[in-house]
Order: structure tokens, then C-alpha cells, then sequence
């Protein structure tokens, strides 16, 4: 056997385990649920100063080998950090439950009774960065939403993550809920295994670069929930007004500009750039943002050239690419070829004109006279944000514990057969909408 | 350029036009769009004589090449059937409008406000076998839901599609909706060149066999609609009512043998077999159902053996395999191991042991005391069936509008900025779920 075929067979024992534990996990009630998620919050409280040792050696191991700045930022666990995330983890318990909801109830004739009703996914296998809060947040969503869940975090955290696992398993043994329902990969060479379990493994949820993130698309037939790109596009309209444009530019481009849903591109409207572009090009400098421009926008403020490439970049930086359009129409055009459907925002007091941008932009979010930086799922009220997606298909933009749900069908009846509703004397069929109870 | 090349460049055309086709499709009103489709019936009817004659030339092609006789039946379109057809069409016209329906309607502040709109997807593939019928349901679906189609028919019925593609795009002509929204393709080739256009096509759904809709699956980016496979369980629990369970089972194995909701394996708890199996057997066998068994079967019935191949084999025919289990653990087991999460029922008495069942197995539809021959989007009040899946994610099992449209995010402000809810002074904010107007 080759190391990969040994990782992989290990690996169908863990996933294995980790289903039959989530099927258990799926038959108990959300008090029996929240309940572990509290007994998980206890155990993290009580094995704080053995996370924070296990952290502590994480760091200098990766100060030693010299990582970014960013990446040890977000490596780092205090105590203020972990009781944050230990928070973190009650919310999760206090959300609505996302299981058990009763989305169809339907007679369809006397006695035959249709339900639709939400339930686990099954198995969620998550792979992220050198970041040992996603541990908790992700555990405790899984647990919430009925699921168990096969982690593997970036390498620099895999003492962190260790000691995570092991308070949350301690806890999870005091409670309802098997510790198999929360799982540990360690190795890199189990990523690519874990991508091939089709067969035991429901959604991947991968967090990371974009190229990492596509790698994951491209190399598994598990549906992926993510997004490898954010090039979100702001639209300052002829019908703008001019302070409510600067401000909302600013804010998209520099409040956060590594977060996806910053913008990459300003469209502007020919009839107002003249006025526009110099103001806010003023502040963007005073920002330090760069600026990249198309041959009528540098007519109007001096700024570097932007080339076919710019369209097409998510430069996560403090850099901007500018192009002056002839109508809203062209702005439109010019999304929909570049954009990655994430999000995109028009700035304009002509309702008409927003109400087609927002009809014809084909995005996750369409937004109006407001910043492209509210696309998150906290902002959006879910209480929790699994990742976003800027897929097509329903999940879909920001998506909350909704997304690691899916339904069944049930139908009850007494003896119903379908061939009394075929042939000459068929019975018909009621389809009679009875109470969400 | 090679023959392949040639039809891949002139698909992109074709998929280019159809998709800006449905963007102004997307923003007409739920009137312009059933307007369209009375406009379609109209046509049809108008040009019956036509479409008849070109079904004649394929059904006398057909029987020279000497196709099987359902294969035949499924082409053949006489006047009784294509009216039926047309009436089927002007029914989705009355169907409930599934486009811009509000999901969600919150303030997440004064003034910021966000809706979640439902919308079409954009463009749908559709690969369907020589039944011709399936054009007219196709296209009045697609246009019910605001999106644009490119359907590819069997080569046998290549004259009836293409009467009918006209007919369709002829009462288009004098509607609202652009005629290039309805596309049809006509060679081989052209499958795998639309399968590979990611970019222009937001979802596939293949109509046909079990290794078509696999190929399909197995070469595309695009999200894929379909099951490839039905294999069906009925479970007979030691409470089973003996009456009810013979006739749920001569249903859901003979009512309609080739339906993927058929069952292909009875599961029999071992203490009902004795008196159960023997009046089962006997009046499968009259209805001409060849029967293999287990073991344990076989002991209390004379039959073929079964062959662990035939647990995994969706037959579509009058063959059933049968097992004996020790309790309703080991059938829910077994169905989770071999079945496609289609379709599973349990008869029993017990409700204790039907909501284990129900919760336990692994499948779009899980039935208590009914034929699994109700998986249906007709018989589940839909109106109108898509496709089944038997994927993990929604949309799952028999779908109907719903799955041919997405959501988008829609978030209104007057300025707002991400800015002034973060930091030490950051607002609050309030999420006030408004009324679904």
C-alpha cells in the first residue's frame, strides 16, 4: 500500500464512524443538541490554559519559520480571543433550529398526508486555514444543524486544533451527542482523500485562497460550498448623488479590501465622471488605494493604465480599476462578462434605472445606494455565516445554518395504492395545504 | 477547426443569443409570460396538420430501423395526444408564478432594507429522448419561469421537434418574448460541445436512461438535474398488516414496473416472512414478477437465488429481489448501503418503528404504510415535474417550478456604509423581519 492508499483507507474508517455517529445525532432532539453545544462551551472553558499551551507552541513554530504578519494574526489565540469564541459557540446555541422545519404539509387525498421537513445533510467535511477559532464555530454549527463534520485545518495551527478537538470531544462525552460526530484530519495527504469520499461525505466547505478553493471545486464530485472568486463592482449612475458616491466608494474599496466582498472595479456613468472622478479619486489617494484607469477616465484624472486583465482580477488590495460607461445598459454588460457573481451595487436616485440594474446584474446580491460590504451572513441577520456562494443554484450569496440542511419528503397513508388515482376510474387527487403547525 | 469545433463555436452563438433572450424575458411580468405561452398553444393548434405529418415521416423512418415497440409509442404523436400535449401547456400557463416571489423581507436598519427575490436561473439544457411531447412541456416550463431553453432531442424524433420548435417560436413571434429564448439542437455532436459551456448554461437536466444521465453528470461543470438511478425498498416490518402490504407491494413493483419509483427489493422482517412471503409470492407471480431471493427466502418460498449484484440492480422490470431481515435496523441498513435515496417505504403498525424509518433512511422520499409509485411532482400537488433527484441538496426528489429558479439578495440603503457598524461607535443593527407582502 502506498501512504495515500493507507490515508485513504484510515480515512473511510473515520468517515464511517463519523456518519453513523450523525445518524444519531439526527434523531435527537434541539434540547438534546444545544445541550452538547453548552457541555463543548464548559469543556473549552475548563481546557483553556491547555488550548492556549498547545497555541503558544503553534506560534513560535511558526514565527520560526517566518509566516506572514496576516496569517499569524490569525493563528493567534488569547485569552480574550478564546472566550470570544467560546461566546461564539452559546450563540450557535441559542439560534433557531434548523432541523424538523415543516416547509410542506399537504393532504393529497383523505389519509395520504405529504410532509416536507428539513434535516441534517449528513457529513460535512471543512477544510481551512491556520485559523483555530473556525474549530469551534464550525463544530458548534455542525452539532446545530444535526451534523457531523470532518475537519482539517491548516498545518502552522495543528497543535491549537489538536487541543481544540479534544476539549470539544471531551465535552460531546458528557453530553447526548457521540465525540465521533467531530472529526480530525492531520495530514495533507488526506485532503485529497477526504475529496474523493463521495460516498460518506455531503457538502465540503473549503476556506482559504481562491486558488485553493477552485483546486477543491475541480477535484471532487461532493457539492463544494464557496466561492473562489469576489469581483464585486460598484456603479456610480449619471443620477447619482455625489456625496452618497464617494462615501459608499470609499467604504467598498478600503473598509476591508482583502474581504471578498470589497470591489475590484468602479464603473461611472460619462456624464458624471467629470464631476465625480476627481473627488473621489482625491480621497482614494489620501487611502493610498491605486488607481488603474481606461483611457477616458485617465482623460479626466491622471492615473496608470488598466489592461483587459484589470477587468477580470480580484486584486484584495488596496488597488481600484476604473472605467467611464456610456449608460446604465453598458454597466450591466460589463458585470455580467466580469463579475463572479458575488455582489454589485449601483449608486443612483432614478429608481427606474436601479430596478434594471438590480433586475438584470446576475449576482448572489444586487444592492442600491449602499456599500458592497454588507454581504455577510451576520449582517444579514442568519446569526451565522457558513461561507458564501456564488453558485447559481439555491444556496446562494451569504448563506447561514440554511445551508447545511437539506429536506426529505415524507408520505404517510393506510394501505394507499397508486393505481386506485389511474386507469378509467381514477380518484383525484385533493392537494389541500393543511398548517404549517 | 474540426467538426467539433465548428459546432462548439456556433453553440456559443446560439447559447449567447438564447441567454440574452432571457435576460429581457427575466423582467417581463407573470401576465406577458402566460400571455406568451396561450401565444404557443395558439401556434401549436394552428399548425397541428404540419407537426403531424413531420411525426409521420419519424415514426415511418423509426419503424424501418426497426425501434422497440415502447420506444415507438413514445414517439408516436396522433391528434388525441398532441391535443393533450397543448393542454398541458396552457395548464403551466395557469400554474402559481414562481419568479419574484419575497423569501425574505427584513430591516437590517432604518432604511437599509433586504429582500431575497426569487429569479430564473438563465438558461436550462435539456437532453430528452425521441418523445416529443417533452418540447411543448419543456419550453412553456421555461418560459413560466423566466428562463431560456436549449433542448436536444432524440435523433428519431428530429422532424417532430422541429415542426414543433417552429410552431413554438412562431406564436412567440407574436408575443412579448423573443422567439431565440426556445433553441433547439439537432446533432449529436452538439451534446458534449453544450455540455461543456459552463458559462452560457446554469443547468442541464438529461430525461433518459441510467447510463445517459450518469455521462451527463460525469461530463459537466454544470449543476445537473436528474437521478441516474431508482432502486427502490419496500420494508414489510413484523407489525405490518398483512392485506395493506400485499397490495402496497404489487403496487409499487408491478403498477408501473419500468417507473425509477418502482421497487426493485422487498425487505421482509423475519417474523412475518412465515405467514407474509407465501401469499406475496403467489400473487407476484401471477402478475408475471420473477422473484429472487435470499436465503431465508428461499426457505419459506421457492425462488432464484439473489446475488449480492442484485441488491445494487435497478432492474425497470417484473423481477424483484427479496430479503429476510432480523429487525427494522438491519432493513434501514441495507437500504442506506445499496439504495439510490430515491424512494423507500415501510409498512407497519407501529409508529415508533415508522418515525425510526422515517428519520433513519437516506433518501429523498421515506413512506409509511403507501406505494413508493407516489414519488411524483403530479401527485405531489406541484403541477408540473421537472426532474427527481435523488442529489443530497435541494432541490431533492420530485421537483417541480421551483427547481428551474434561483434567488438573488436585493439590499436597498440611502448611503449606507459598513463603516458605521463597526468598531467602538458601531451601530447596531436591527434585523426586523417585515410582512412577506
Amino acid at each position: 500500500m502506498t501512504v495515500s492508499q493507507i490515508a485513504s483507507s484510515s480515512l473511510i474508517e473515520i468517515a464511517q464512524h463519523t456518519r453513523q455517529a450523525a445518524r444519531e445525532l439526527a434523531m435527537l432532539s434541539a434540547a438534546a443538541r444545544n445541550d452538547a453545544i453548552e457541555a463543548i462551551a464548559q469543556a473549552l472553558e475548563s481546557m483553556m490554559p491547555e488550548i492556549l499551551t498547545a497555541n503558544s507552541a503553534d506560534c513560535q513554530a511558526a514565527e520560526a519559520e517566518g509566516i506572514s504578519k496576516s496569517l499569524y494574526a490569525r493563528l493567534k489565540l488569547d485569552e480574550t480571543k478564546l472566550k470570544g469564541a467560546i461566546a461564539g459557540v452559546r450563540d450557535v446555541g441559542r439560534l433557531p433550529d434548523p432541523v424538523g422545519k415543516l416547509e410542506i404539509h399537504r393532504q393529497l387525498d383523505r389519509g395520504l398526508i405529504l410532509k416536507r421537513v428539513s434535516c441534517p445533510l449528513g457529513v460535512l467535511g471543512i477544510i481551512f486555514e491556520a485559523r483555530p477559532d473556525a474549530v469551534m464555530q464550525i463544530s458548534s454549527l455542525a452539532i446545530k444543524s444535526g451534523n457531523g463534520v470532518i475537519l482539517k485545518g491548516g498545518k502552522e495551527a495543528i497543535r491549537s486544533c489538536d487541543a481544540l478537538v479534544k476539549a470539544i470531544r471531551f465535552g460531546l462525552a458528557k453530553s447526548e451527542v457521540s465525540p465521533n460526530v467531530v472529526q480530525l484530519l492531520t495530514t495533507r495527504e488526506e485532503i485529497s482523500a477526504l475529496l474523493k469520499l463521495d460516498e460518506y461525505v455531503d457538502l465540503i466547505i473549503p476556506r482559504g485562497s481562491n486558488s485553493f478553493v477552485r483546486f477543491v471545486q475541480e477535484n471532487t464530485r461532493i457539492p463544494v460550498l464557496g466561492h473562489a472568486e469576489g469581483i464585486c463592482h460598484l456603479y456610480v449612475d449619471r443620477a447619482a448623488e455625489i456625496t452618497k458616491a464617494v462615501e459608499i466608494t470609499i467604504d467598498a474599496k478600503t473598509q476591508y479590501p482583502a474581504a471578498c466582498n470589497a470591489i475590484e472595479t468602479l464603473l461611472i456613468h460619462k456624464s458624471i465622471a467629470p464631476s465625480f472622478l476627481p473627488l473621489v479619486a482625491a480621497v482614494l489617494r489620501e487611502r493610498k488605494v491605486e488607481l488603474r484607469g481606461d483611457d477616458r477616465a485617465r482623460e479626466i484624472v491622471e492615473m496608470l493604465p488598466a489592461t483587459e486583465s484589470d477587468w477580470a482580477t480580484e486584486y484584495s488590495d488596496l488597488i481600484l480599476s476604473i472605467k467611464i460607461v456610456d449608460c446604465v445598459e453598458d454597466a450591466i454588460a460589463h458585470i455580467n462578462t466580469y463579475g463572479s457573481r458575488h455582489t454589485d451595487a449601483i449608486v443612483t436616485e432614478d429608481n427606474n434605472v436601479a430596478k434594471l440594474f438590480l433586475a438584470q446584474v446576475d449576482a448572489a446580491g444586487v444592492y442600491h445606494n449602499c456599500s458592497t460590504r454588507f454581504a455577510d451572513g451576520y449582517r444579514y441577520g442568519f446569526g451565522a455565516e457558513v461561507g458564501i456562494s456564488t453558485q447559481k443554484m439555491p444556496p446562494r450569496g451569504p448563506v447561514g445554518l440554511e445551508g447545511l440542511v437539506t429536506y426529505k419528503y415524507q408520505l404517510t397513508g393506510d394501505g394507499h395504492i397508486v393505481e386506485s388515482y389511474s386507469g378509467k376510474n381514477a380518484k383525484p387527487f385533493h392537494h389541500q395545504d393543511l398548517p404549517l403547525e
